[in-house]
């Protein structure tokens, strides 16, 4: 029995719980989940279908990208979720999905606004959108320099990666993350229901406005920080 | 045993037919029904997931918002209930949820038109939406204001809470009654069918007019009045 | 046991495919099947659950819309399953719903363009949309005037309902037919899909042009006539 | 037992993917897989129901469109099989849908364009669309020129169908293929995933570019290719 068995556990019924939340197709997904302990994480292994996972298929790769323990090889996305455990030191876990509509944003490379408050629940800001990379960072290390260049997105709109849990990365697809496997599987399907819902507000008021300051602090303060009063 | 006990048996009956029925994601929603004698009301607790309610966990508040008895926090929704049941005496059930193309609709700031039968079937008017609260409702007591902002926008569009019993607020999502849980659960289910016919019919035909008032008049008699034809 | 059990049992079981197939939110809907030597049909009950339904509970209703036998009153649309009956001497079962797709045209008051060839495997021309009624046919005997209208708009647009087995009433919703329970109820699915289709069509190419006449005569013709092709 | 039992079992469960991934609507798709020591291929009966299908009822066809063995009518489209199997040496399966999204990019008469990593992990290029036939082709051998149709526009736009193994044709619906039965679904999956994430994406910022080269090739190659590392 491996003595990483708790986060493979985790990380395992993290993974199956995005197709039954209807997020993935085949296998275009992966959740990790960090042992900040001993500076690991346990990941998704390549291309297995989610009906053919196991906790013990989980892969232990430590914050550098490099494979600890596993006989599979672990997500092609790995060193991205590496890279973000490493300088982001407060992430129990990474959710990388195609989900439909917030990788139709991902592809139009546009934040994505904040219409109401089942978004300002979760942030205060519009959900970011970092720009496609450059020639050279593609051509180089990808998944390394992805996480990267969601680190850099960050920085220059001047977003708290605690505060901000949800992100896409343009042209590609979203990233989401959290203190642990449920939550930040709940962020992806938030993201998706959100991307949704904005999609459909511009449809239905193209001339639509983003929702004002007063409305955003409210609901953001009634889920977080010191006079929450939402959940028990 | 709860003196209560009807009314949490109710009340988790209605609850849980909202994510059967899709209209929410995790615990985005909330259905509370009225004890008319006793003035209090029972209202699913705060944050918990619909598959670990139980009857018993219905939490039972007052119509001024106090809490009479239970054992977890009610739904940070409460108080709009109770100001909802309080001043409109009539209601037996409120649903609150953040269905996709209700929520849209409101996040559009627009009532939703009406465009057909279907509509016409439940409501004689467009769905009103109302406006978004002042700075200072939503920075005062702001579950109580919304229940006041809802009663506002009847008043103003001249609407009886008893002939149109669904809405939508403002940036926010939408809140529907009845006189009971299972009404008020299958107002919520209609207002979102109606709120997704709405926006497609405006997709395909961008200068739709509304239904003509012989045919709101007739759809909606035929269920609702004293020559009623509907149902058994 | 009624006389009349083959078509009360026929009408069953077409009327529980409606939810099925996802074409009914709640009781939108209904199905009656016809018993062309006793000039009588069987139709659902009014406002019943379609989860509460028994073969037994099918109303027989003769084609001057005079009950025969039940204990329930027949569906509220019962008076134009009557005249179509009456006047369409071939029709052996008749569907109406309030789908989403096809709803929305319905509401859009446009006939469905034929697009391509999932369409003209069903119909060479494009799906018609009756006009709204006039106020005194409104007012009138409703439901008997909206049988005639539906045969007003096939006869003004010189279509045979022999050839075209569904259609949508303006401001209404979807009718279909077919020689039974089975095929009147493949209408319904047919027409939704091709309805949403057709949407998604004119988002993708505003500009889109109809199908040329050569590709609607081969697929009609595939599926129809004597040198038909498709199935065993 | 048939010496094609092999092809038959794999044809079979490749067919009944197809309403598990909600690819069709009653009998609108079917799966050939191909034997080629034989040169012959099995193909599901023309407009049999899914949940009647067996792998024995599958039909035993030649790359000339000759019935070689079974009682049942092959798929209508047989022919289209056929010629793609005799002039592309390498296909081991094909795939026939009418599923939604890709069929309203073929009713548009427009290539898919390549907006995001997701489509670039499976393909370099627009996933492409047939130009609709002649009336000489159509009102000639139809299905057996739709293969011709198909092959041309291959030829025209420079593809290899080693490389693209899915395409749309136009005024009809998608066409996959791939080495054997499991991998021509997966495009087909795939396929209408990537159509309505093209649909969002040009409705969310009608002003939207394509990838850029330097992510297509890095995505391509990630999964295709000598130094592919996605999967096992």
């Amino acid at each position: 029995m491996s003595i990483y068995q708790k986060i493979q556990e985790e990380a395992y019924r993290a993974n199956m719980q995005l197709p039954q939340l209807g997020l993935v197709l085949f296998t275009f997904g992966n959740v990790s989940v960090a042992d900040r302990e001993n500076n690991v994480f346990a990941i998704k292994p390549s291309g297995v279908p989610y009906e053919h996972l196991l906790p013990e298929k989980m892969v232990i790769v430590d914050f550098d990208g490099h494979i600890i323990e596993g006989k599979l090889n672990p997500s092609s996305d790995t060193k991205t979720h590496a890279v973000l455990y490493k300088h982001w030191g407060k992430i129990g876990a990474i959710v990388h999905t195609h989900s439909t509509y917030a990788t139709a944003w991902a592809q139009s490379l546009r934040d994505i606004p904040i219409y109401g408050t089942t978004h300002a629940d979760h942030n205060t800001v519009d959900i970011p959108c970092a720009a496609p990379m450059s020639d050279e960072m593609i051509q180089g290390n990808y998944e390394y320099e992805t996480g990267f260049q969601i680190m850099n997105c960050f920085k220059e709109k001047g977003l708290s990666y605690e505060e901000v849990e949800m992100m896409v990365v343009g042209n590609h697809a979203p990233f989401t993350w959290g203190k642990n496997g449920d939550k930040a599987v709940y962020n992806a399907a938030v993201l998706e229901q959100v991307a949704k819902m904005a999609w459909l507000t511009e449809q239905i008021n193209p001339d639509v406005r983003k929702l004002k300051d007063a409305l955003i602090k409210k609901h953001y303060e009634r889920k977080h920080g010191p006079g929450s009063y939402y959940g028990q």
